[in-house]
């Protein structure tokens, strides 16, 4: 007996019939005597519809309006859901985001959580009653509505659950857990039992793609146990939550990777104190993402500095330095495409100083040349040829024995 | 400079294209000086897909599960005409129902409004912006959403344009007014450019279409200015309001016609002082609407009651009365389809005591026989063979000499 947070993503209610099986995941934990608070998202690929409609009107729509025509989407399902749980006999009530009482920030599109009034949501599981509340969506103090934006019902799953205080809090995705790497590019890829918050948290941040960050980092603070497991199958998934519990003797938990990845250098830079960060804020502003950044010093007064980005952010990244180049006062961009970023991810790194050097000596066996490096007190991120991405993966991956399974929760 | 309450239907927003011409709509008044309100219901048949989808899942789905799933219809309408207004350079913003301040009675899928907070509407006019709101929904106290059923966009914005004081209500749909009877019938059948509420409310309840009575009962009450025109072509269209300022000598305003009509009668019942209020009642309570009640005393203690149903309704109501045979102790019941009501309507009758008597010697000159009489202060309606409607309508219109423009507002 306890209170359970279920969440299911746009591919878990992506048609009728998935909303049904959905129906189903959310009877059983019903039916094991839990209350149970049910967060949806938008119903597979209604929300890209919504946005083709707004793009047929407008190129740039206002991030106002734009919130008022997504937040429909997850309305729609939540409905469908709490129909299809009456119909099957459960007592059941759908809420949007701002019935639900989840305030945010006064910003549209990309809205952070700031207090959530549970008491309506505490009378009806006092009633007895599933809940089934609208992901990715809020309300301002004013009474405007907001969506959190990339991976919001993630966020919302995991902030009811640390409002609520429940026992727990279910991510049921496409995939069945969380697997050491992408189990698509390598074969011998194998689902984790348990992972904390922190390695999740870096791989998140990696492109690993099965938990928004912000959601991670939330339940870290908030110390709510996630599970991550598969919509569609039965079987257990990934626990997420504090170390003490886990594989402790795993050095290297997962690896993640990610292509179409561009090295921008920027030469012959001034080498004032202030370069760093003109450089940065300035693209900050421009909102390009920059990943790993090199400064590397040539000894004169001149001095370069490498960073990479998404290929995608190149062209705008290229014309904003050109925009500020007067400001900014360097020689000339140099630019490398069709690199790849790999990285290992595990808490044990901070006790093992050696697993960096473990790492460049596995890819240099496979002549694979590292191109940039960065590191943080749980991950090493290196950027390599996409050509050699998967090779450096698949290499890793069995020298840090990822495959085998060395304990158990 | 006034303030003009704009309503544009389904069909006026069918369409991304239709939504750009509802815009060139809205910013016409604003240009000429106007503070605009538009209200916008569900983008054409998007209503009808939501319900598919529910019927999906459930034959029988919760009405507040209902109105959850077809608010979102009017939701998406909103932002895309603010996107659309925006875009032209104007400034705008959307409401829904909850955010406009118009809140109903606690009650799923046919709410009356109670009360319209005006005060974010206000001021966001004071700041010379349009504002777009949601048609057909509203919130209760307790924060549930509600729709209003049938007609309720022009529900929602006659009791907008009441709460603002607004000038003017348009009511802007797929046809250019309200006619002198239906044009799709008859050639000759005239566009008003004036009619009464009283004689709107019995033509709209007559099956009109144009207007649901609902909002034109409310305009009444409130000394709206209603105008009924058309959303792509640019002439005026019939204005509704009291009656002075308009063509006074018209008797008869309009025509009104509707096929598919039941006659049933219940015979051999026992006369008693309850008898006519115990079968209204029952058949109220299923939810079966009942139009043109006659009695007849046969001289015995038996009397028959004939009443006239939509012929969709037979099933029911012949179940219905089946289903209580012993308490209201009749004897049989007999029915007559494929019956047809066409009605006069016009507020001259009042001191014209011969009008019905015309109606009933323009029919009898025709050969058509009159099955049911039901007589207002500002209508005659007669039930007829369906055969016969058309018929019946066209030499009415000739008689009253509907054709004829005899004075302008």
């Amino acid at each position: 007996m306890g209170l359970i947070v279920q969440k299911f993503g746009g591919t878990s209610v992506g048609s009728v019939e998935k909303i049904l099986n959905v129906a189903y995941r959310v009877i059983e934990e019903k039916q094991r005597g839990h209350d149970v608070v049910v967060v949806v998202s938008a119903m597979g690929k209604s929300t890209d519809s919504l946005v083709a409609l707004a793009k047929e009107i407008t190129e740039q729509p206002s991030s106002r309006e734009m919130d008022m025509l997504l937040t429909t989407g997850e309305q729609v399902t939540i409905s469908l859901l709490t129909m299809a749980l009456q119909n099957k006999g459960y007592d059941a009530v759908s809420y949007t985001g701002w019935q639900a009482g989840i305030e945010t920030e006064n910003i549209h599109g990309n809205a952070r959580i700031t207090n959530i009034d549970t008491a309506k949501l505490k009378e009806r599981l006092n009633e007895g009653k599933i809940a089934v509340v609208a992901g990715f969506q809020g309300v301002t103090a004013e009474g405007e509505i907001t969506t959190l934006g990339r991976g919001g019902s993630d966020t919302t799953a995991v902030a009811l659950a640390a409002a609520l205080k429940a026992d727990k809090c279910d991510i049921y995705t496409d995939v069945p857990g969380v697997f050491t790497t992408d189990p698509r590019y390598v074969k011998t890829a194998r689902k984790l039992a348990g992972i904390s918050y922190d390695e999740m948290l870096e791989l998140a941040n990696l492109g690993a793609g099965v938990l928004h960050p912000r959601a991670v980092e939330f339940a870290k603070n908030y110390q709510v146990p996630l599970e991550v497991r598969s919509s569609t199958e039965k079987e257990a998934g990934t626990l997420i939550e504090e170390e003490s519990s886990m594989e402790q003797n795993l050095i290297v938990r997962g690896i993640a990777f990610e292509d179409q990845i561009t090295r921008v250098t920027v030469c012959g830079l001034a080498s004032g104190l202030t370069t760093l960060s003109t450089i940065f804020t300035t693209l900050a502003k421009q909102n390009i993402n920059v990943d790993i950044i090199i400064q590397s010093v040539t000894g004169t007064s001149k001095t370069s500095i490498s960073f990479s980005v998404k290929t995608e952010d190149l062209k705008r990244t290229v014309e904003v330095l050109e925009e500020y180049k007067d400001a900014l006062d360097y020689e000339q961009i140099e630019t490398e495409n069709r690199l790849a970023k790999v990285s290992i991810v595990g808490s044990g790194m901070i006790s093992n100083p050696g697993v960096a050097a473990e790492m460049f000596a596995v890819l240099a066996e496979k002549n694979i040349q590292v191109k940039m490096v960065s590191t943080s007190e749980i991950k090493v991120s290196t950027v390599v040829n996409e050509g050699d991405m998967v090779k450096a993966v698949e290499a890793l991956h069995d020298a840090f024995e990822l495959s085998k399974q060395t304990a158990v929760i």
